[in-house]
């Protein structure tokens, strides 16, 4: 637990979706198999406090998002919240799009990285949440489908717009998300976003090894990582540069680099702290 | 038309290029096809002042930009304009880059999709026209060619510096505008530079098709769209998840995004009106 | 020699790489085969220093960055530099990794176009000065590795956060950085991080002629179309279209974009000077 922590108690049960907690890997599993685990107005504002709770906790190294079922996500309910946002005044409206937004950016904003484990249907903001993701393991089922357009809404939603040019090149970006079309996995691999095919079947589990890997690893080492990458994105070159040398300054005073040289020397493997 | 309009009347005839249009969808054609569509002074006029006139019009829902004949266009006219640009004095340089410049903005900036479709030969500034276009519908002739580096000028001209690297990567990128070879079809569409490849012969009618179903569609959702990819390419990420939510807000109170809950509810396909 | 040339002199010999000119390319060779080149603090000095030093020559038009023996270069030396960061207090710390970002600033920044010339290992270090370069010619047994989490380093070191993303796209950079795996060369020609592949056993002799190619054309074009691929990363379209108009102006008036047209109604090659 960090030391930082004040007054607000711990969330005692989530209750839109399912966490485990093991040894520094959390898996968050949307629940909902007969709905293809289509969101509702509890499962964004799980996902948007939860992210932030884990975060201050201290211990989670690694974060594994996937779906039960058939598939990963098939995106916002079009029974609950498209028939209830078109009885919203505008402010309802806006805090509804900037609660999933958020979501968006915890996951970028997390210290850990977070892997999406991907099979079926991720639609919509399932598709929006995998792009988040530092590493989508996605097996051959898996279909990802911007959809917005086909529902009357902007294809830039919860940061698409901004992520997947990023991901995959401006050209691409532009018709998957114009378009809403199905996008399977060979494409998928082939234009750069999947980071890892897994086997049918298999996502979940190819995904949740990656993530023993993270955690048992040099984790503040993986931390920073995701963090310059996050905020280089949105830096010059030579603040970008600046910003790796402060880091890499901090972390040679760090546990894990001196260990490394420590079992180099030794000629064993090194025991990682994450600190 | 916009409710918009001030006093400045239509330009009734475009002698540069040839326009028609057909129920939402704009279809420009530059047609010198003796000179594989060589652009002149007046070509880059016309394209400067055409497309904010069709933005204004409110009517146009996607546009078609190509080539009559062997090729979609070789550039700048060698004889015209390579020819007459070593006369100018330094203002009047700086006045043509500039008017070139604002074509590409303006393909980047009105609210309709831009659809090239690209035949043969798409050089110099042919090949940036292409690549600031939301769309490359290409058949297997095409060769790109950012040709500047051969006639000495830099490789970055109207924006192909900054949009290239957004497209295809920094190292494609840097490939082709610093040597100014050709890409044919194969490599452009495995390095993400065209968005759709048409049998051959087909790139006019297959980008018509695609207009058709775009200016059929929802259209201010797709031009929203647009708009989102361009802008938050310069936005961080933050900023970017805010646009997004304002958008979405506004767009849930628009007449499309109802009709779809209507047409899902009662299971019929959805009545596009664009708005 | 460039007309700004102060009180400084120059450097007489650079004890710790090896370097030839000839007719406008520089050729830079890591040269401590029995170490696979591993970098020490002075060949990262040297590398600082060099770079503005030939940029300042103006006599530089292309340069070719290789390594001797069976490698390009393994990255920081461990016995030299992890052993001796680790007595290292926080400043010293800073200046070391500053030092080493300044190379990265120094190759992106420099006048003249970049020719990493790769065979064999590209580890840390090695990896991002390859990064780095423009052009990346390698031959088939090449390996990249962006090994910093294995040392217990952020990824983000000297910048490959911030160009990685910019050259494969993120969802391949977050996996090159965090893992910090091996990409062998088919992986890396296919995701774009390879500019040309060449024979086994050629990368030196094939970046040699991509340099003369360079060296003997308009290299004032060759030049700022480096400039501005670097800057324009940086900016917002609008500004880079703005830079690329004044840029164009400017080499109209240059000496190269008029032997164009010359030899062109000559109908003979043109005779570059590079200016």
């Amino acid at each position: 637990m960090s030391p930082f922590t004040g007054s607000a108690h711990r969330t005692e049960e989530w209750r839109h979706l399912r966490l485990t907690l093991d040894a520094g890997v959390a898996t968050v599993t949307l629940a909902r198999p007969d709905k293809l685990n289509a969101l509702t107005f509890g499962a964004y504002a799980d996902l948007r406090d939860l992210l932030p709770e884990l975060a201050r906790d201290g211990s989670v190294r690694a974060l594994v998002l996937g779906g039960e079922g058939r598939g990963f996500c098939s995106g916002g309910d079009v029974d609950e919240i498209i028939g209830a946002t078109l009885a919203m005044d505008t402010g309802q409206l806006l805090d509804f799009n900037r609660m999933t937004g958020q979501v968006v950016r915890a996951l970028r904003e997390c210290p850990f990285p977070v892997i999406a484990a991907v099979h079926g249907v991720a639609a919509g903001a399932g598709a929006v949440f995998a792009l988040a993701a530092d590493f989508r393991v996605a097996d051959p089922t898996t279909r990802f489908a911007f959809l917005f357009t086909k529902v009357g809404l902007s294809g830039g939603d919860m940061g698409a717009a901004y992520l997947l040019p990023r991901v995959v090149g401006l050209g691409h970006a532009t018709r998957l998300l114009m378009l809403g079309e199905s996008v399977r996995a060979p494409e998928a691999e082939r234009i750069g976003l999947i980071s890892q095919l897994a086997d049918e079947g298999e996502a979940a589990a190819t995904a949740q090894a990656l993530a023993r890997r993270l955690a048992d690893g040099p984790a503040l080492a993986h931390a920073q990582t995701k963090a310059l990458l996050t905020a280089e994105l949105d830096m010059p070159l030579a603040a970008a540069i600046e910003l790796d040398a402060a880091t890499q300054a901090l972390l040679m005073n760090g546990a894990d680099y001196a260990e490394f040289h420590a079992a180099f020397t030794e000629k064993r493997p090194p025991k990682w702290q994450g600190r």
